[in-house]
């Protein structure tokens, strides 16, 4: 079977960004420039020339951009993703046979025979014009003409015998003639009668059969044939593929988690919507950009757990937020004790006027008396002996929980349901969603979800709360989630962490895939933290927020350095907010509270950390010490941690001098953002000392200013 | 839009080898095992199961490889690929609910409450038959049931008072049995009964409702179940991948070229194919199994090239035989000095005696009085003063050719008739052609025109002389060329061809881009063989045949150690055989004969040589030696060479045992296949001495058996 069109010659590869065959889109943030690069080639020695085609996918006319040729046949365009959404694209290619014409005519030019010097004369024009010719005066032997129409150069040849038979140059002119004849049929009007001049130029001198012609054409003349290709034997791409761009947000957040119900400022009182509201203004100074609640939702009381995951409730325990549902509702109600409506729209307003947002979490697991239960029994899994079954990884029991089944054949009607979930919340204002274990849900489902909040809300972020295998998490980051919580909190290692954090802040994973660090989450006591030494704690944050573009705490038990595990070997809390009200002490002068505030003051004031990728580690000579640089155009910011939070440590630096745009040889000054002072650096070999009883880290600022004064004279990369 | 099925919660992805999202074919021969791996996962902690699913492209129905997990949610599979021609294979897998069903009940059953001793006692077994419980010597807390129907396990439990409510190991009984119903359901007869009687002796186990239970089921039962998934809900992999499997010698194939007409034993008397075919026996005694000629078609006229590429042809003259086609015919024609289609066959059958294959050149380019310039002027380019285009790549011109322009507007009938040409040849008993510039020539074209080649002779092997850029190499590789010239030609230092040849033999090129090493072409006098240096062409072919599965040499040449180029800077031969005829004195006592000799008996004899997948290069201390193995199920071959033809060189070896599977401490013997010596060698670090006047090479041979022996109590990779 041979193909409709066996002309397409040009020859389209790896083109990149493109996720699994272009199954799943690639990430970028709006303002971004989206880079791409693919592998564009033909047969022979013809040239070819290609385009991007991208337009939003709400759009229908494609928008295009022109590809530059990097070398050995791979070529490279970008556009800006100038909104949110999605976004689509592909590669045209073609033969630019006009090019290949004019690359072969300077060859051409330049291999003729140069004639001796003649003395000037004067030719007729086209249009029957006459004019002086002018000597050049870089060259006594050849002859200007000026002002030929159609952007022809001011071209110099030469008048001999013109008996000779009709040269290469002057068969090429004509050939070029043709090329220019079928752009100007292609072109707009005014394009076409000048690409037609253009013509009747190059046929005039083909006329007139000259053994020495200078090339014809000017840059603009050849600007504008190419506008024109021929399209017809154009190759395009096999797959349109996918981007998604998002808000700012999706790339750098700041996240502090608390439990409204321990807000409140009465010891013993079950806190409510007004006391997390009344907490706002603290979270928003200590510059965090995100605040996130776990389940607002009214809480099971069957099998409800009572303090320290105990089997059995005592009267009056609270239970655990992610048990949802009660006779007063599900998912679409808030739990009585927390308030009402109307106390979360003013918590939502408090938010704005601190200019904070919401995140809530989204726990699609149901308490035996969740509505859901009583209405859809078939959105569960049945027993033989007609009961529901329960969570459970046997021979653990979590009787507290029915879990969902995906299985169910009423899943349409389910699927619609969890969406109306987030629908109903976005009406509430929320557009950003924590979504507690999405690896127990149906993959599928997850993709259809977000894809259907999208339609109507592209600005809605999901964080995927998926602390499970590496494929399933990269899944979940692919069919769409927005962020993605990491396994971080267990990397205290250097090497482990530059792996690690490699690993999931390059491309490709780095194309759909945004990681969000955290030291500490409400389920996660880590095992490095089970520690008194304040130090740790303040070590994990400098890393977090350092590492990691989007970072979060669990904020009063990371601030106070909670740290008693709920028994040896688990990562629970002891007392942990899970299962009762806790008190925090705010006021504790211990606090870390004013480290966050320094780290996010940073980060909200240089943008080199708002962005992964152009983290870079740098070696240091002690393997308790790491060090790495994030970039943008004013600043670097170069950050060193010591990892031990136990003892001082200390090394020399060796800086990638090239990725910090840092001069090879020569004084430079640092700046450490955390404590004010500056320190007189030279090149790559610093030394470095790191006391944690004083300072964990240094976190150093690089200017730009500073940088080019000492490369003045310099090689630098930029 | 919700897909049309929701609740297909496996995912598949990564599928390997996929080249280009499955738009190319991956390669194989006849009698591989295909080893194909994928990322397969669902949600939550669900079992999953899959299977490859596989076939010729000619059969409607699939076969089917089991996957085994590897870890990390990585799978693979495998299978024989037992028929040459095309293939096809993609994944299924599903949600093993019975599987999760067995490994949850596992873990049911070992947390029961182990209860206190009590007497063994009878029971009623499901179909009324009663029979005395056997003390298990092992456990005498535990009483056997021996012979249950449906393949359990001679179960053992316990009775105690049986009003307990209903445990969850007895539920659990009854939901397997509700999963083995329905497995019965799927199943052949014989084994829907025995599924049945399982599911019938569950219930009856869970009605007796025992506070303790050992494990019910045994292997048998357990398999039989897993016979019969349920396919409801399974994904497939979303596309189907093409494989391409060829026949042997398109992976080990050991080349000699010549030109027929310097086949002559006269001097000065054109050569005839009946020379030729008297030189195939001592060509087949040298061990080489392809003999390939450059074209044996009518030769143009006109602006025939003379002597060392004259512009102006003496008479007697014989011209070069790519420019194809006079008024005796084109590229279905025989040069009449050549002989006859009688000759040609007699030449055939003298190849098929001496079992080697001809492959023939296949240049789709014209003399200027070739029949389809005659015929069809539109299949190539009109200059605007009405000739035809010539080869040009200005300034250089070559007049005798006339290239094919793949724009023509009658493509279709072009490509039939290039199509036509292979037809012929094949008609004639040809089965390898090598291919000349394929890369001016349209891709799409090339495509097509193989698979059609392909559909009635799958067969057919295609040698792409394409010595361009790395890009268009591959995308000839991938649209079907069976073999491919390579850049090795011109990789002499160390580096680079270690990187180079790992880069052609390691996946994911390899999967589609089968090497052939030449050390010389008719075109291609690389400057490292201008050299009065016998050692430079003894190293360079060492290299190529043993680096190489496929292999080749421009013979008489070769062997004669021709070194002069046909002017300094030139890769040209002087007296180029492409202008003249030449005599070759092939009684030379210098010939490297007897070297190529030892090298295709080697390469013969031993099957490690035979593929490049076991490729693995080895440190040595001196930049000037080279060493690298290959591995097959009996024997390694280790070859070092010394790069350097004009001095000994020697240095200390760092081999990769694992790769070599020699011991890690220990003696071992090596044999050097060129010489016969023996030398006892010790652990990784072995003394290496290489004088090119004695041998640029040890050929060393490590026997399993000897290795076997050494290894006793070692561990080894295999």
């Amino acid at each position: 079977m041979k193909p409709n069109e066996g002309r397409s010659r040009v020859v389209i590869e790896e083109l990149k960004p493109e996720i699994d065959g272009g199954r799943h889109a690639a990430k970028r943030i709006a303002g971004d420039r989206m880079r791409i690069t693919a592998a564009i080639y033909t047969d022979g020695h013809d040239h070819v020339a290609a385009r991007l085609m991208y337009r939003p996918a709400s759009e229908k006319v494609w928008r295009y951009a022109e590809f530059r040729e990097l070398g050995n046949d791979v070529w490279e365009a970008d556009f800006l993703a100038d909104s949110i959404g999605a976004w689509t694209y592909t590669v045209q290619a073609w033969v630019d046979h006009f090019g290949t014409w004019v690359h072969d005519l300077h060859k051409r030019i330049d291999a003729q025979e140069k004639p001796a010097a003649a003395p000037a004369t004067v030719f007729d024009l086209p249009g029957g014009a006459e004019q002086n010719e002018a000597i050049n005066p870089a060259d006594e032997n050849t002859v200007a003409i000026q002002d030929l129409p159609g952007g022809m150069t001011p071209a110099t040849r030469r008048f001999m015998t013109s008996n000779t038979p009709q040269s290469d140059v002057a068969l090429a002119f004509r050939t070029g003639a043709i090329l220019l004849d079928q752009a100007s049929a292609r072109a707009r009007e005014g394009d076409a009668r000048t690409l037609k001049g253009t013509a009747s130029s190059l046929r005039y001198l083909a006329e007139r059969n000259s053994p020495y012609y200078d090339f014809p054409l000017n840059e603009d003349a050849i600007a504008l044939c190419l506008q024109y290709p021929d399209l017809n034997f154009a190759t395009v791409y096999e797959r349109e593929l996918p981007l998604w761009v998002d808000r700012e947000r999706a790339r750098f957040s700041s996240w502090y988690e608390f439990f409204p119900r321990s807000a409140g400022f009465v010891a013993g009182e079950h806190g409510t919507l007004r006391d997390a509201a009344a907490r706002l203004p603290e979270v928003a100074a200590m510059g965090f950009n995100v605040v996130y609640f776990p389940p607002i939702h009214p809480i099971g009381t069957a099998f409800r757990k009572g303090k320290n995951n105990s089997v059995v409730a005592e009267p009056g325990d609270v239970g655990s937020p992610w048990a949802i549902g009660n006779s007063d509702g599900g998912h679409k109600a808030i739990l009585r004790e927390l308030g009402t409506f109307a106390d979360f729209a003013a918590l939502m307003q408090a938010a704005q006027a601190n200019n904070i947002e919401v995140a809530l979490d989204v726990a699609f697991q149901c308490a035996p008396e969740h509505p859901w239960v009583r209405d859809h029994p078939d959105w569960f899994k049945i027993r033989p002996d007609g009961t529901i079954q329960y969570a459970e990884n046997p021979p653990k029991k979590y009787q507290d929980i029915y879990p969902i089944n995906f299985e169910s054949n009423d899943w349409r009607a389910l699927w619609q349901e969890l969406y109306s979930v987030f629908a109903f919340w976005i009406d509430k204002g929320v557009r950003i969603f924590r979504v507690d274990n999405p690896h127990t849900k149906a993959i599928p489902f997850w993709e259809w979800c977000i894809a259907e909040v999208r339609k109507t809300h592209p600005e809605v972020i999901f964080l995927a709360e998926a602390f499970t295998r590496p494929h399933v998490m990269y899944g979940l980051a692919k069919i769409g989630y927005t962020q993605s919580y990491t396994y971080f909190s267990w990397r205290t290692e250097k090497k482990e962490l530059t792996d690690y954090i490699t690993e999931i802040t390059t491309t490709p994973v780095a194309d759909f895939f945004r990681p969000n660090l955290w030291p500490n989450t409400p389920d996660i006591l880590p095992g490095f933290l089970q520690t008194e030494l304040r130090t740790a704690f303040a070590q994990r944050v400098v890393l977090a927020a350092t590492l990691g573009a989007s970072y979060g705490v669990y904020g009063p038990a990371f601030e106070l350095c909670d740290h008693l595990p709920a028994k040896p070997g688990s990562e629970e809390y002891l007392d942990s907010e899970k299962y009762q009200l806790r008190i925090w002490n705010r006021d504790d002068p211990n606090s870390l509270a004013p480290l966050l505030t320094a780290l996010n003051r940073i980060r909200n004031t240089y943008a080199a950390l708002q962005t992964n990728e152009t983290l870079r580690f740098h070696a240091v000579d002690n393997d308790k010490l790491i060090a790495y640089s994030k970039s943008d155009g004013d600043h670097t910011v170069l950050t060193i941690v010591n990892l031990d939070p136990g003892a001082p440590q200390a090394g020399w630096t060796e800086l990638d001098l090239l990725a910090l745009g840092v001069p090879f040889t020569g004084a430079y000054e640092v700046e450490d953002l955390l404590t004010g002072a500056k320190y007189p650096w030279n090149g790559s070999h610093n030394y470095v000392a790191l006391d944690p009883e004083k300072s964990v880290a240094h976190i150093l600022l690089l200017r730009r200013a500073t940088l080019s004064e000492s490369l003045a004279g310099e090689s630098t990369e930029d």
